[in-house]
């Protein structure tokens, strides 16, 4: 596994591996990695012959309040796990090689992009949009692998794929949870003892719609209702959201369907996490 | 010569183009074809081996009180001519092609799309940035070709790919001018006899102003009132803008040199015409 820092080196490998035959898939992190990200790589070498990883927190998705600096940094760890995983490429930029002197060109993401995290988190869908287009530019992979678990992220940069025309594949993966059904997260390792239990209340809630939609339970606001109860039962009264929406459109829906997701987003302690379930998606928690 | 309207097919035929060794040149227009376009043409001629057109008349740059309906449209007489300057492909989506349903991401340019042109002319270096972005993807050209004319949109695209990393060379072509001075333009053709007449006065501006700087004035506000001077000679009196401004970031300057540039826009009649020079380019006007 070849670690690269440089644009420059990494456009020549992959463009090396294409010219190969080989039929390359990215898949884009911040480090941090856990067993989430490690599904993506295994996704990636299910579907192709070489597989690419970065490494890059990215400045530019984060807010001047949020925890930029502090979010964790393992880089050798993620190394290992990558190589013990399968990648074949690691692109670690610096941050100067991504955002040199000057920068100042930014993709303005779809309206898909304006509510729940949007509107929570104002410009950290232009920043994501921003530097995943850059990578599909940098490294012009066959086919690139997200997490279901940044919902709205995965539909924001399928829309922006559709909308510019971008010569690549999206596919998006099934959330990895731990055994009681928290959403795995690199934030997680900030969270107490005592957050880490009451954490489970989403899930938890999650689930619980889930089965009163299936028991026949269509009313979007029960099914809400339903999420913020478990939720306030674990002490956790004021989310920053739940919504159920539309799987594509993300508006607010009053009926839900097999294609209604329930997105939360709420702090446990000082921790602030997401998570999501499309009701149909029988695969899930 | 191919014309193909649909976004599958080019790109189909742009990487059967590559994949022969072929460097392929983009040239990107709105149609309504003058010289100027066909020595895009001849310069993607003599410095790749294949070289594609569009002709696209892109409402995403057009303000709503602006003139995209009445916009020319000679496609007969442009596609006879791109044949006859030896283009090889030519593609001329139809605008749901190019803008389908639910399309609602951009590319929102760099800061030197803010002054001039972009003051006067809201969310137009939006909307080229955007259009210019989708035919990159679509049409992974090794180089693409713009005018100088347009040198303001020339500096938004060139800082476009280098912020988002875009796999392509941009080069940038001297204005063509008519025997009297005139840069070509398709919206000349709405020039009345009495207003072609008065919009020499532009090109005449520009020049005089840098024969001022090459005998030594250095001034810029010197410089810009020889231009007024000039226009109002010919009774233009409101300008939309004379800017002497630093010919990479755009911002004015007070101190000219070689790497100023002096961009002109004024309405002659109905007609908004813009030009430019740059000081220290000896090959123009």
């Amino acid at each position: 596994m070849e670690v690269v820092e440089s644009i420059e080196r990494i456009r020549e490998r992959v463009l090396q591996l294409r010219a190969q035959g080989r039929r390359v898939g990215l898949v884009p992190t911040m480090g941090a990695l856990h067993a989430g990200h490690l599904s993506l790589i295994e996704a990636s070498r299910r579907e192709c012959t070489a597989t690419v990883a970065t490494i890059f927190v990215n400045p530019a998705q984060f807010g001047p309040s949020e925890d930029f600096s502090r979010y964790p940094r393992t880089i050798d760890q993620d190394l290992a796990e990558l190589r013990q995983a399968g990648a074949d490429l690691v692109f670690v930029p610096r941050s100067e090689e991504i955002y040199p002197p000057g920068f100042s060109t930014f993709v303005e993401p779809s309206s898909v992009a304006a509510p729940w995290e949007g509107s929570c988190r104002p410009g950290h869908f232009r920043g994501v949009a921003t530097v995943v287009l850059k990578l599909f530019q940098i490294l012009p992979a066959h086919l690139g692998f997200f997490g279901q678990k940044d919902f709205q992220q995965a539909l924001v940069i399928r829309r922006m794929v559709a909308d510019l025309n971008l010569p690549i594949a999206i596919r998006v993966c099934p959330i990895v949870r731990e055994a009681d059904g928290l959403a795995l997260s690199s934030r997680n390792r900030y969270l107490s003892q005592d957050d880490r239990h009451r954490a489970t209340a989403i899930s938890r809630g999650l689930r619980a719609a889930r089965n009163r939609f299936l028991a026949g339970e269509a009313r979007a606001e029960l099914l809400r209702e339903t999420v913020l109860s478990e939720l306030r039962q674990s002490g956790i009264t004021q989310p920053e959201y739940v919504a159920v929406a539309d799987a594509e459109t993300l508006a607010e829906v009053t009926e839900a369907t097999a294609a209604t997701v329930i997105l939360v987003a709420a702090r446990v302690g000082q921790t602030r996490l997401i998570d999501n379930l499309v009701l149909g998606d029988s695969n899930d928690a």
